[in-house]
């Protein structure tokens, strides 16, 4: 019953099955594994597609033959299970040139560095057929505020997006640009924190409709900040292009947990959004395998993922289709016509009727019943109704 | 040296340093201080101005004889001392109508009701000169999800605020509205709850120009993010139209804390760049005192808010042209021409250009200085250098 | 099924059940419900208890004869319906005579009025069978260590304890005296501010046998730590004397949100060490309605946080049985007799033998199933297993 | 004036100023320092001493010979340069076998292999001449809480101090065990989490006396936690026995900032009560410098973490000396001999009196003159005053 199939549209990174298990204070605890293996696993798990950063496939240094013979093992893989590549992403974050910023370091080598890295993936995603490219602005932060870099780092971020969206139109790539905010680590601060931040910085750029969100649970997370309300407004804005699914703990590192993990109510209330709003995209989970997994752990951990998405949608479907909810939503959203009129675009005339309008005492006193239907919303989630 | 002057544009609202110690688990500590005693109060000290919501100054279920006698007295304060009104705003959260929302309630009576209230605190702005019109939407947030509201708030909140720029516009009032983000209380999540959702919202009203922030230090530092950074991301935008100083322990409950009193670091980092950036607007400290304290201890805080800044404007400035200063500078942002020559806008000369680009090694290897300079802005700070 | 009954255990206090929707920013909107009204109310729901400040039956500046007549009433209702007054507590937070320490208040004069409030308030709970004293020190914290109080507190509240238990003792009241920790709010900082720094305090007091804990999950929550590992601490030390269960977004203002409603997998976690832990105390919901919600909303809430209780200990109970769970555990536990011989109590033979030891490869390579078993709860969770 | 001496007892680890740069999402930028290089570098700059993990200094896997050969440079280094090792420290967190906790792994082959490791790290501390022992249990914590692992890691903790300590007199190396709490990171929660949770098992062990704290300001500050409280409760119990100096922004991942670089105000009233405490152990700086700088910069980092505290000894000095400040502290703790008879130890008479008093209204009223005591101590910190 809640077996993943390719039409749900489940995808993973290579780099979050592949984890290996190091973090700051300890070794690698699992084998690096091989992309094309990878394929094959996730293919047999039920997954659609898998995503990439330039270096999980093609490592820094690779030369160009051996480039094209990895590629060639990974196509293979693509075709004989039918997974795709919907998205891909560069890697500007682990060479140790990208330590004070990448695209808005304060050295033009590395901007320039930065740039160079995200055409060539573009060229490879190109080339898999990716049509989502991803930008995680992960080193353009500060722990330092005394360089003032606050003040120049939003025009040389401009400056590259607006590079790369020109690139892949001169090269008719196609590609939709999902940006991606985080509000710390691994710098102090990261300056596009938010979804909100990232959703005014489209505003200001030049080509404004290819670019996106890839709002993620734990980013947001991070800051205390409420998801479901952060992919809502991206939906508002008709800026939701991909999503990171995961889970974490609020104001702490960044744990990226099997989705359903940690907070099952907002990831039941974002599967309820996500299902109902037309969103037809991937469901991209970025999370990994605890430390203390080995390799059969990675496949549960992913099997996790995809089963508790697909349990949580079908209590969404149950939930907004129980005769109490409803009831319960009917009341709570019952509009009467008389203060309606007044409402919606200005007129002089409508401001003048405001102007004296009297508030009936009685919608001072009255509930909203939301004890009784969150209630609800927490029994259908424990399984106990309907 | 040190003293206040009007000319600082320091300003207070009136339920700031009228604020009677009322919290969530006591009492109120302090009287109401008369309106026109504040103005008196506030000019002696130095400030250019008092900002105020609606029933700071005219109660709710005050008969517009009464308005008329508490206007006139206000009136000839602020004419004795020559202080402004540069700010008022509208209080669409006391009142038990707004406890799910105001101008995004799901009972269209309260909806209509706060938007009457908008009107009303526009018109009593205009009499008193205010030029700014602050929209804090402080109820407009949830705790239960189960209502789907998120997806509905959006347009309820667009619909409002472009009445109420209509209406400025039709009364000839001049208005600009500066809309104030908050993360989490009193609702559990605030539907705008950061610099960047807000800046993002105002691309989607449909006089935008009309549209700013008013920022508030101790709201983006209660998400635990950089202040500095959402100040420059509005600056960046040109949507800095008001700000609201204070301090705040990070991730905690709304403290309101004087100015400085607790993170002095980014204080004089968001000092150095306001009084670099060009805004020229009030600064307003969106703070109270201690809850400790009697009307003595609302004076020197008032005070201390005032000092503390200028204390910061001055060690900005001497830190600015502190010569080992501009020498890790201007060795941060050293620019080779070469790379430079790849940046900037599209070509696909360039693009070829970049693709062919090695970066240099020392570039991975060289270090930015920040700890020099970051120790440097520490005892600038602490006074123990120039 | 999930039907509560006083043998659960279950009790409110007058204050949440109470509790009439005030906060920092808006006015109340619930009236005061009579203490007699609420006991029978609690009673039909098919609570245990209700428990008390000394204000909340007795309000401040109540007279001899009134207080008779109130006690009467009160005493009346729980004749009629059977339930217990299991715990009280003095309310040293909303005087404003507390506004900068009770018990740890600069003021001797604070000092001894917070003193003479506890001992009166132990008089009132013997009156009504309370055989638990509370103590929340809220209000002892501060904003501002430049008084360097942090270094006398510690002998004030210890001098305070100390005179309270020796009361009781010489007042033959028996009760056993539960501390509640709290990080913050309504203070800056509050003094004793988790459950470790409660359990270390106790270590030095003079009847240290008659201290224990009364942990908040809620509280801990504030401080993002972990509500199920403080509970376990706590019971390690054989100092679970009772327990405050109730809800909150982790790193946020104080919400006091209905069992269940935020933390679902942690509430899951907390009910299956409660309910095999021996402890056989009163499950106390320290939490209260929404402000959306009328007095209808109340009963609901309080009726959600029971039944999710219940269903939370039907889950556990087929969580601890299932074959599955049972099998993950004996692997994750097994334990190889080889160096188990090598641990408990300290011999120079098995230090000697210790640093000879080679760990086997093996047990660094091995996986420990936690991805398989943490799905394994979430499945029993969502209901969606057994 | 700021220059650091040796009876300052500044000391670094080997791990700090030998930090290499790398983080969850980024390679090392700097390179590996030599142990006995870096004696000479901490003696130049004036350090007392040189703290370290067994693996800082010898390298898993280092043969015999080998050992022999790296400690006779390291202790020609400590002899030429006079610098002390007063602390060690075994490194129970790198290895794979401990992923799932070292003293309190499942796995009794981990746990016998972990404390196998503390012995050799107390022979090792003893060839060069540590006292103190510090405890930092990193690993020892979960994601998952299915395995009820929460009920048995006290036990095996407690059964592991108890060896080490039974290990220390039977070898009379008469360390002084200073235990390290953490809240989180690596361990989605480490189980002693805080300074009381630490100070409550201490009570537990057979040796308490041995046993002590190393706080650390980062760990508290990332629950938000207030570290002069926590250290002032641990010199109230006669248990700080070792500290670690850094500074962290709250809420978010460790970031072992310079001593200073976030927290001024902090740092400033932590100097204050250390130096005005007795405490006369070692001032650890257990930071590193920022991935951003090369060693030029880890100098410089070293350096302004000594200077800070310097400055910031200084002015705790001229603080407490200010006439000003001392009368504000008089008024503030005045204590009028009537309350104060009633307070102290219990007497029936005392409960009698108290039980009779009446709490002054002007005890209501009064302000405790906090703003204007606090504006001082900001203003002394800034360096504008005194």
């Amino acid at each position: 019953m809640y077996e993943p199939r390719p039409e749900h549209k489940f995808t993973f990174g290579l780099w979050t099955v592949g984890n290996i298990g190091r973090d700051p204070f300890g070794e690698a605890v699992r084998a690096r594994l091989e992309p094309d293996y990878v394929v094959h696993k996730l293919a047999e798990l039920g997954a659609y597609g898998v995503n990439l950063h330039d270096e999980d496939l093609i490592p820094r240094g690779t030369s160009p033959t051996e480039r094209a013979a990895i590629l060639r093992r990974f196509k293979k893989a693509l075709e004989e299970t039918g997974l795709k590549v919907p998205m891909v992403t560069a890697n500007l974050f682990s060479d140790p040139a990208f330590k004070d910023g990448a695209l808005t370091s304060p050295d033009p080598w590395v901007r320039a560095y930065a740039l160079k890295k995200s055409l060539e993936t573009m060229d490879l995603g190109a080339e898999l057929g990716a049509q989502i490219y991803v930008v995680w602005p992960g080193r353009e932060g500060a722990e330092v505020e005394a360089t003032g870099k606050a003040q120049k780092a939003w025009g040389w971020f401009r400056e590259a997006l607006n590079f790369m969206a020109a690139y892949s139109e001169d090269q008719g790539y196609g590609y939709r640009f999902a940006l991606e905010p985080k509000p710390n680590e691994p710098r102090g601060d990261i300056y596009l924190p938010t979804v909100g931040s990232m959703l005014a910085l489209i505003g200001t750029l030049e080509r404004p409709h290819l670019f996106g969100l890839n709002p993620e649970f734990a980013h947001e997370t991070m800051a205390g900040l409420n998801f479901v309300h952060a992919v809502a407004q991206a939906l508002d804005a008709g800026k939701l292009f991909h999503i990171d699914l995961n889970d974490q703990r609020m104001s702490r590192f960044d744990q990226d947990l099997r989705f359903g993990a940690e907070n099952l109510k907002a990831s039941f209330f974002l599967v309820d959004l996500l299902e109902h709003s037309g969103y037809d995209g991937p469901r991209h989970f970025d999370a990994h395998a605890l430390r203390t997994e080995d390799e059969v752990g990675v496949w549960a951990f992913a099997r996790g993922c995809m089963r508790t998405y697909l349990i949580l949608k079908e209590k969404a479907r149950a939930f907004r289709e129980d005769p109490e909810v409803k009831a319960l939503l009917d009341e709570y959203y019952r509009a009467d016509p008389e203060p309606l009129a007044l409402l919606g675009p200005y007129s002089p005339e409508k401001a003048q009727k405001l102007k004296a309008l009297t508030l009936p005492e009685v919608r001072r006193s009255r509930g909203y019943a939301l004890e009784a239907l969150d209630q609800l919303a927490v029994e259908h989630l424990l399984g106990v109704r309907g």
